[in-house]
């Protein structure tokens, strides 16, 4: 009873706990202080004299479980704003028919912040409470994060106009453009962590790689691009370059542990050691890469390999939600019915990418990802009264295989209640899907 | 206006309305009108004096989409007790170490009464108004649904207990069971559609398949069989009988169009011709098949040949849930990813097979499975409202793509409301809770 020196802020008291810590602890009617926006104690049995702990609230979790809120390892959020606009086409009229055009014609910046904002509402209405994004006028995506409270990185988002023909006058803007987006928001850490994101090793020249990557590197913040999504990438790149996409960016020496490589369906053995020996980290996205038909990853041989892989959803014209209980379930059945094994991918597996895993992925693992004295308060409560959660045989199994993102009752991040009651705290919902709505029917003519 | 005569039941109005029927209707703001569990009409546009209607009940749809309710071909409900039970096993531990015992040990009459009633709960809140069931005591399901007020085709199940020697007294046992099952539920047509359910070509012998068969055309309902789920079981029958499963059921001469062949992962082009030449109707599992690693079907090839194939969930030990959204979803991506094709299986295609495709292979077309005038009022409204559905630029898109069966607000069978704003009116869910968790205690341990 020495936590009593000040008021807690939340306590939560009931349920069942699953830390999602290294000793895989489940603990069945858990109270859990909350102050300063990190977990202050958890307390095996429910102690006799709540009031003893003077909590400025106390949250019932009866017949609830708490967890680790999701991390959500890849998406463009503000694609939001192509959510059903050009579904089941072949992917080079999807990307250079339709995307690519309504981004150069529709992405500025209120679009990017609304879009932001809407995919964010998705997220914390759904369990997710950190999310990593890539995108342009990423400013915008990091100053909609900072207003919701959810946890971010924030990566912002080059490519050449011309990979083969790269102007010297043209990287130096991308570098004084990156110079300026970690300036303004490297003192919002841990909230928001900012990040660098090359498209692809196909859409960015070498120097351009090299370059934002040197910068990453001398802040110390993630580098973020997407590789090996199709086999078509891998062509493109051993024609141009005379080297597998992974090898390519070995060859640029950029290949570390601040590195997060997206997708990575297309690697062979020689690559998954590569990646593992320069600890480079993994951002699985199941869903997007099926609706695609981009392939299915070598997943359950990084996770052999010791890669720290997490779980991604992408952005919104390839999945078409940012529901993390969807990935999940897709996650652990897509790989099942490829590898012949349904015991692969088991749920605590998938739970542990979506949660400690994401965290490893984007360096957070200090801070958030599991449940864990000394660890920001970042959690949600998922209510399993309901009949498809019914009866309750295996926790994991039922958040993996049964839940969906509509189930979370409540979310906590950094210690401030953002969702309560399926109701959100920090964003005008409607405000939102007004101007969203309105931004959109532009879009759509 | 002449539909006055007689004041409505129903009366829904606003909205959007997807008729899913052949011509393909999308309607902005309809009026539907329903009476005697029947659509009587359906207006284009939005009539000024709906107090004329003189309805009982006005449903308000702004911001809704109306569309047939969703059509699960396949489970075995009372398996809700089996949930999260097991999971994440290989196929033949899980099969023969745990669910077989668990059902010798724990099924009775009521507990299949009970599992069923929370898993139509289920179906009723994530938008399912007709399921095909097949278990054992299926008589209780069929109690179970002739309650609650879903359509329901009840499959009686039966199995051998020594395939290679079954005796003449098994065999009456069973075609006396069938035949007093047929009678009590034949009365209740289209509500309570009976049927026989014969597990599989490996669990039953030639004789009980052909004699039930039998029986089943006799009273015309429909025949349901596990086939090709696994390449085991085709090795399994091929080494038994030299034959693959579909020939084997081909020279027992028992497909024909009331037969409903569940699963069909392993089919070469040869078999998929006889069972389009046949007429049989095809159940496809999705998430049961990537779960259990059974095997992806080659359901594109099989629409491409002219088969009627529904959507189903399976059982909630192999799902682990009833939410045909999440069906659709995954139908649509599983096989995208599989043939390397993001065109195939779209949104309008995976929509219709679970609402007509789910009916024709039911043999309810007539009645059910698109929204017409004079079909029966089975139908639901999606409330896209919601962050993860905005903006709307195509609304099979936002169905299968991102809506869950939590979008769904109000669900309307045979003309009867059966759940509003998330409530279930025909359900007392917290007494099947109850039931069914006092249960459980006894199989956790």
């Amino acid at each position: 009873m020495d936590h009593c020196s000040a008021p807690l802020d939340i306590l939560i008291q009931g349920g069942r706990l699953l830390t999602l810590s290294e000793d895989n602890r489940l603990i069945e009617d858990p109270l859990i202080g909350i102050r300063d926006g990190e977990i202050l104690f958890i307390e095996e049995a429910h102690a006799p004299l709540v009031s003893l702990y003077a909590p400025k609230e106390i949250i019932h979790a009866d017949g609830c479980v708490i967890l680790p809120g999701l991390i959500n390892t890849h998406t463009h959020v503000p694609m939001v704003f192509f959510r059903g606009l050009a579904d089941d086409l072949p992917l080079m009229d999807w990307l250079n028919n339709h995307i690519f055009p309504a981004e150069r014609e529709y992405v500025n910046r209120e679009m990017v912040h609304a879009g932001a904002l809407l995919g964010i509402a998705e997220m914390l209405l759904s369990g997710t409470t950190t999310f990593c994004d890539g995108y342009f006028f990423e400013s915008s995506v990091a100053q909609a994060a900072y207003e919701s409270g959810i946890r971010c990185v924030a990566g912002m988002g080059f490519l050449d106009a011309d990979v083969d023909h790269v102007a010297e006058a043209e990287i130096e803007r991308h570098l004084q453009a990156a110079e300026k987006f970690l300036s303004k928001w490297l003192p919002e850490r841990p909230m928001i962590t900012p990040a660098l994101f090359c498209h692809s090793p196909y859409t960015c020249s070498p120097q351009t790689i090299r370059a934002i990557k040197e910068v990453a590197r001398r802040h110390a913040v993630p580098f973020l691009i997407h590789l090996a999504e199709t086999s078509d990438e891998k062509k493109i790149i051993m024609n141009r370059y005379g080297h597998t996409p992974v090898h390519h960016l070995g060859a640029l020496g950029v290949l570390d542990d601040m590195t997060v490589a997206v997708h990575c369906n297309w690697l062979d053995e020689g690559e998954i050691a590569c990646l593992a020996a320069n600890h480079v980290k993994v951002s699985h996205n199941p869903q997007s890469n099926m609706k695609l038909a981009a392939g299915v990853g070598p997943i359950p041989e990084m996770l052999a390999a010791g890669i720290d892989v997490g779980l991604g959803t992408d952005g919104c014209a390839s999945n078409n939600d940012h529901d993390m209980f969807g990935e999940m379930d897709s996650a652990a059945k897509l790989h099942k019915v490829m590898k012949k094994d349904p015991s692969i991918m088991d749920a605590r597996t998938v739970l542990t990418m979506a949660t400690m895993g994401g965290a490893r992925v984007l360096g957070l693992d200090r801070l958030t990802g599991s449940i864990e004295v000394g660890k920001k308060a970042d959690l949600i409560i998922v209510d399993l009264k309901k009949p498809h959660l019914t009866p309750v045989y295996n926790v994991c199994s039922q958040l993996v295989y049964a839940a969906s993102g509509a189930d979370v009752q409540t979310s906590i991040i950094n210690g401030k209640v953002v969702m309560k009651d399926r109701r959100l705290l920090t964003v005008d919902l409607e405000e939102v899907m007004d101007t969203v709505i309105r931004i959109a029917q532009d879009i759509k003519h």
